[in-house]
């Protein structure tokens, strides 16, 4: 049974996000799910922008890596003075890089972080952030697949859109959230809606049957076909 | 060595993404390395109001599933006539569905889409969409990692800011994306910039000895360490 956010009604869930692009995000976490958990007050997202935490008249987060490597690397003292106003101002219970190196998020993981209260993820950029930062404010590394993107603010929007849809009363219908792909190892089975016939296109007749077991039976064995056949590491 | 796209420069890459929510991709794609690309003539990527398309005043674009299970399934019709609208101003090399059961996106996956010309990208919401949508509609099913998001959106927004900054001239640096971690399935080494020394945390002495080979060796031994350590099975 997957395991559920548990967390008393009075905490909401605060997750900070540093990044050198908040308008890549702005829009992202202000809509659907992510806002109706926020107009709930069962989480707050807050995007800050790294160059507010510069100390130099050109807002410049970056310089070019020691031993002469293309691309640039994020600097140490935006990140650090942002994380640490922040620490000023709350506990953490981690400081999130999202890095292509980093434990791969997946379910189980995003089940955990929903009972988790206030999370810093910093969205690394260009060639990456120096690497001190990872050693020294850094406590978990996660990767959200084996590619490389343009930078960790869609890795920073997926793991806010799948821990904070967990959150009790963020999504309309529980149940829902119970039978999605995952939550027990097994990919969904097949859902259809109407029209029953289209274009010759036709539901399996079992779903319009009326017959509670013989449904239940045959999502069973879709779910369990659909794996074997399209993701077998799932059934191990 | 990798695969990088090599098509000919008067090709524009064209993704169009169909979704019931464009106001969360909107800022996303319009930002950075993909506005970039489509500044440059490089990428074009079109988002498609799924409601555009409906036929019912309420612009509804989902219903409830056969056979009672939770959770609400969106309809074949309106998929169906964005799709063929669009195919009929061009062909589509493929019409991929964002799905948790689709083969898992990765870097060489990435690396191949960039040399396509003209993607769709239906991004699923609520419990799903009509499985039909699938069997006759869908050439590619895609997932970016095992876990369950709001939408396909975000999904559908990670590949393509994995493919289009792939394209030969979307980052300033083509260096760069070369030694990005995944493209010889290593992780990349540890990169430092200024300062050498931030509060006693320190650069590691040959990266500042501007001696070229034990610099290249040290990054090789360090990405293989990590790799070895992080991420064995990369190394397959």
């Amino acid at each position: 049974m997957p395991t559920f956010a548990s967390k008393s009604n009075c905490m909401t869930m605060r997750i900070d996000i540093l990044t050198v692009l908040p308008e890549m995000l702005e829009g992202t976490i202000n809509c659907s799910i992510l806002k109706r958990a926020q107009d709930k007050g069962l989480a707050e997202i807050h995007l800050h922008n790294l160059r507010d935490y510069t100390t130099n008249k050109w807002r410049r987060v970056d310089d070019y890596p020691f031993g002469g490597e293309a691309g640039m690397v994020m600097q140490i003292e935006p990140i650090d003075r942002a994380i640490s106003a922040l620490k000023g101002e709350r506990d953490y219970d981690e400081v999130i890089y999202t890095s292509p190196d980093g434990e791969t998020f997946n379910q189980p993981m995003a089940n955990k972080m929903s009972m988790l209260n206030n999370l810093i993820i910093l969205c690394g950029h260009y060639k990456g952030i120096d690497y001190r930062i990872r050693e020294h404010l850094i406590t978990k590394e996660i990767s959200v697949g084996d590619y490389v993107l343009t930078g960790g603010e869609l890795a920073a929007a997926i793991m806010a859109d799948a821990v904070i849809r967990l959150l009790p009363g963020a999504i309309g219908d529980e149940q829902s959230a119970l039978s999605d792909s995952f939550q027990d190892n097994l990919l969904a089975p097949p859902v259809y809606t109407r029209p029953a016939d289209y274009n010759g296109w036709k539901v399996p007749e079992v779903l319009l049957s009326g017959h509670e077991r013989k449904i239940a039976e045959w999502r069973l064995q879709q779910a369990h076909e659909r794996t074997l056949r399209l993701r077998p590491d799932l059934l191990k």
